[in-house]
């Protein structure tokens, strides 16, 4: 298998801007992939979704680390693995790097808040550790790290909890001088002013990313000139499919069959596809039974 | 937690059909209990799916055991396992059993291919076990159990390994008098003559199940009609999220942002109601940050 | 399965001092099973050490239940859980209690000290959370579980954490009135003076729990005596395993063979006894191959 | 992280016996690793054992792979899986390859029994695959691996399953000229007739590998003489650990207390050391509380 951290490096040294797309699974991450995203956010808040848990710290690093993972196994480009607080104190974020290091992911993403951590678009207690305490935690983590092109990245939750423009700069560059190799900011409002003011005032060589859930309004092309270099779509693949999924439900129930919504849904030779079925040597080149051999075409039609 | 056996026996006890949605998560099978489904199909195609896998007997039992416990939890209406052919020989069913009824799963399912199996829609080998081997899985199967209310369900694949209904039928027929609680007679016919040939002749008391994949045409009221009283709708839930996925994808790549998709995907709010974020001690009533506190509207606020 | 969780409750009730032995597997379970204990403590301190990691909150909470699944999968008696603080604040000790729990768990035990905890027995950093913060942990455990037989157990650090009897007494009276279902006054002295004053003024019904690692001297009786109603040997398998172990492998090495260490391990044949050989369909009644027929002999006896 | 197939690789082309000892987690390994053996044997009985199950096809691969993953995870020398069958037919052999060799274990081994296998220690049905059929297993093995040092290790079971000197080698040339990087040939001899028969007369350069428990007598030397250049004692510690925790169990309840036992247990210090508790930025350097600082000596009793 291919060093995904060197790859992630390579992204972050070639010009144009990165664009991850956040996945739970194997699956969502494959799609990400062969749609052309550059790389995978393994996001907490869809892991925790996908259990039907609060994004709130209560989804453990073993979960995390077993989604990761599993993402990583099943695509080419690098995952990029969104690990809350660090699941604890300082020695907790050592073994959680070796842990994710060891299993081949490219980087992590840590965030300043208090542990359990609260989803940032969530109102409720948002209180951030101390400068000082999150630069250890960001310390030990590069510390930890054995193969140098691993990447660790900061998340400045300070315009989450209520703070402006200044906190924002100041935690990152802090967070920047202890040796990170990139830093986000986090922003919960639908018209980034503070966080584009901060973007603005950003003065370290390390290099910015960005999260555009709620200003989803803004484009790639804009974020590169405020100097973002990762811009990573955290949930929007979650969030299609559980619409879809409702979508989906509802009219099975309501029509009372599956005839309605098979047109607008992936054929199984789409299916078999992603998973790699005609690889199978149990398999047969045309995998999909009850299909016309000379078109792969849409689930089990034969219209 | 209520005994979820007892719970599906109920259903087969009530009139009418009894209709199981296909999930590999606890999210999709929680958006299927909430849109009505009487139960949930913890499937083995979408789960390899979902780690991006073909289903060829790839996906171990641990991890199947792994989705249905953790779709199990989160929801009150009962789970239904795909154990494929039972993950081995007659000792492998009985540890199978007792490791799914001691996580609190309904009922089992497994089908009287050879180890591995292959998905019934894909091309390649299909070939059955003996009746009297499978006769001796199901016998083991339902020896293993300790609660009584536990369903094993034994499917058949005849029509899928190129049997005619007469195979299918002393299949049936021998699996129903080794004490199965269902039969659940599998097809890949679009239009499926040989099925109802089937279920019409079918004589036994014990109930029969249906999975209408390829067949997608026929009402679940049809399907009542030729006997069936539970119909799974295995795997549609997951092929609209793939579409969706690949539509969203493409169109932030495309796009360049998030906007395009922002409408016609969940809000954030709808996320975090299926995630239970309001019955968190640490958020507030109005969970959602950046949104009007006086309506939970759309994810990212329309301002 | 049975209710274990009745019958805890059960062994709560009948007179005589109950004893609990530590384990992390189902092996070292069963074995103190089949020896005669009464039921199991699924031990976090094992369980750090069978990953090699220290005991510092590290070990996640689905690693812990997964250990504690499996050990209950394996054994008739109860388990009660050491869930350390409780991995996290309120939020997550609910949804702990609701996972143990749902996986059959008869009870589970949390530590007033602050996340990450520290194995009681290191020196270092051991501070407590206060009686408020950690009585709201205690009633959220309480109201989350739906078995009223599961028991939520209290662990009072404060011997540990360098406070005195009084302050170890009053904080278990807080927890005892926070409904609680028994009290874990933990003490880190080798003559445990200090305990021993604070279990002679315990005034509430609830029942008291010791582990009596560093003040091994003590006997059960004595204990009993005192007031303790439950005694947890919590780590002396694990402890004693890793000493054969130790000696096995310097053996083997320094002898250049198995042959010395043969007469003083245990057999094959007891090992397929403890993993129920005998109980497989594909294998014969006498299990052991090599051996002689008519005696189920020690492991591979060259006759 | 080393490349740990590159230091197995390279233990072959050094002189000497190499040796490796079985292990079904961490902590075993680590014991092994610090006594100085040169590799760990993640053995499926051991396993299978831990969880109380048969050693009978019944542990998956997920749970073999967590396991070897974990214990690869704690240390320096390289991890040899034992695979059992391939978990199934060529797909399921690619499909533990690939997940393997991610995952960082150095070699695989598979054995040309059929699926599901029996323990070569028990009596019962053992039944081998034809040549041919396991010659494609090898060769998918070999085709899968994309690290080109990591090594698959083929395991006749001929004299297991009642076959002669002449079929083992038979089978062993063939899978040999299959490509494979080593092979085992395994006995449930006491005193190794056929075996050293059969190591005679080997005749390819790929190397042998040999698992000495029944005939526990021969010495490595002995071994190292016939030709074996891997030795693997692959159960020992489990059966050394399983009798000291049956002692202390039997002792603790006997005697009312754990003092008798404490002596002849590891301490506490030990067991810290193991864990590495030292290198916790939360632990003070002197770890072990209640014990004299000027000596880290035995469990807890200055008494």
């Amino acid at each position: 298998m291919r060093n995904k951290a060197s790859m992630l490096r390579e992204l972050f040294s070639r010009p144009g801007v990165i664009r991850l797309m956040g996945a739970h699974n194997a699956l969502g991450a494959k799609i990400a992939e062969r749609a052309g995203f550059d790389g995978i956010w393994s996001s907490g808040f869809e892991l925790s979704a996908s259990y039907c848990v609060p994004d709130a710290g209560i989804i453990t690093m073993s979960e995390q680390l077993a989604a990761a993972e599993s993402i990583n196994f099943a695509i080419g480009v690098p995952v990029v693995a969104d690990c809350d607080t660090g699941y604890g104190d300082v020695d907790n974020v050592i073994h959680m790097v070796r842990r994710f290091e060891a299993a081949g992911i490219a980087g992590v993403c840590i965030e300043d808040s208090q542990f359990p951590k609260l989803n940032s678009f969530v109102r409720g207690r948002h209180k951030l550790v101390s400068v000082a305490t999150f630069v250890e935690k960001l310390r030990a983590a590069k510390s930890a790290q054995t193969n140098p092109d691993f990447m660790v990245i900061a998340r400045v939750q300070a315009l989450i909890a209520g703070g402006d423009s200044q906190e924002a700069l100041e935690r990152g560059a802090a967070y920047a001088a202890a040796g990170v190799d990139a830093v986000l900011i986090h922003s919960n409002e639908t018209i980034p002013r503070k966080l584009i003011e901060t973007l603005k005032q950003w003065k370290s060589e390390v290099p910015l990313v960005a999260i555009p859930t709620m200003y989803f309004q803004i484009t790639a092309a804009e974020l590169a000139e405020f100097g973002v270099k990762m811009i990573i779509y955290a949930n929007q693949g979650l969030r299609s499919a559980i619409k879809a999924m409702e979508e989906t439900c509802a009219e099975i129930l309501s029509s009372g069959s599956a005839a309605s919504v098979e047109s607008r849904i992936a054929s199984l030779a789409d299916v078999f596809e992603i998973q790699g079925v005609s690889q199978l040597r149990c398999a047969e080149p045309e995998a999909v039974s009850g299909e016309p051999k000379t078109k792969p075409a849409r689930g089990g039609g034969e219209t």
